[in-house]
């Protein structure tokens, strides 16, 4: 491999919107699948994240120099992220000091190229590999679909919310029932400092992203710290 | 209800570590249950966050003036929030705009006494209710265990990490499989500014917490960005 040894422990089917979903409540195994080319690949019945702590718990047994997620097969641009499976690996890999970056292709399709993304991933790679990140930092990367990307730029997630979010059925029986659905509405399409923003405009974007989501910034402001007597 | 209509929208069974998992691949279902005292009360098939999106989509149709998530049976404190589907559900009220608190409480016998939260859990809701909370900000409330606290503190969460994650088995038929388990370490024991500090002392402590992870103080330090021509 051009980088160093390959191991991929990957979900044994889609886990769509998994976000950091850890498996307590069931057994969890490990299947050992056909080598690709040097890369030794294993699949689980487990979550993305559960991935990540059994690939360093109970597989790889040294610490990997980088851990890659994805590439999502859509956008984690926005508030996607948070109920990203792909970036809750991520920021798994993160918390446990391993330098961890997550990728997604803004391409729904069945038939989406892939290898539009390879230019960018390289240049990543290359670049965390020789300077790693910032400590409690990893690195949200979206590429845009179709064609490759114009360029890189370095921004915020763009504030947004879904709306009209259910499709609503009835059984056979005339019991109603819901089918997640929804448009994204971007509320900042204008903001120039967003990653919505710039995929709009053909660019491939990276947010540095923190999993800790302490806002030490206003547990100063927040006035509740008291003492009872 | 002291504090005006109460409607309740909770999972029909144990969701734990569920983060901020939402449910895709499959229909949901709402369950009217009977009433408690005023309180309308569904459950649904999904996870914590599909009951905020199933109950502002489908049960509600209005806005409520405060989103409570919880009482969560353990603790959330430290970096356990990432996994907590308890606060799943408070970030995705807090990114609709909504003030929204998750309440923990640190006992996990099967006998917990929740009603030591009850002051802390009263004197919270009466403060949100009249000041609201800055937007892009809710709150993450841990409640020791077994004694009424003897005050609150409001803090970041402390940073840790779990180490001998899983217990290896083998089944009847030779097959091995693991099940999560394992020790949280803190490892800042004695930062003063953190949440497992005060609860260790037998304070609430309160995390105002973004969902936005992020970390835009890094944008400007991390030079990725570039054109290609």
């Amino acid at each position: 491999m051009d980088y160093g040894d390959v191991i991929v422990v990957a979900p044994d089917g889609p886990r769509s919107a998994q976000s950091s979903a850890i498996t307590v409540e069931k057994p969890l195994f490990i299947n050992e699948c056909p080598p690709i080319d040097s890369a030794k690949i294993y699949s689980t019945n487990g979550t993305p994240v559960d991935c990540i702590k059994l690939a360093m718990h109970a597989i790889i047994h040294r610490t990997p120099d980088i851990i890659l997620s994805g590439i999502n097969h859509g956008s984690n641009s926005g508030n996607s992220i948070i109920y990203s499976g792909t970036m809750g690996a991520t920021m798994e890999g993160c918390m446990l000091g391993i330098p961890s970056i997550g990728f997604s292709l803004l391409d729904y399709s069945w038939e989406a190229d892939f290898s539009v993304c390879d230019k960018i991933i390289r240049l990543i790679i290359t670049k965390v590999l020789s300077e790693s990140l910032p400590k409690n930092i990893c690195l949200n990367v979206n590429i845009p679909a179709k064609n490759p990307p114009k360029g890189i730029r370095t921004v915020r997630a763009s504030h947004g919310r879904w709306t009209e979010e259910y499709h609503k059925y009835t059984t056979p029986h005339g019991r109603p029932f819901y089918w997640l659905t929804g448009t994204y509405i971007n509320d900042e399409p204008d903001a120039v400092d967003t990653d919505d923003y710039w995929l709009n405009k053909g660019y491939a974007t990276i947010v540095p992203v923190r999993p800790d989501q302490s806002a030490t910034d206003y547990i100063h402001q927040l006035e509740y710290t008291t003492d009872f007597h």
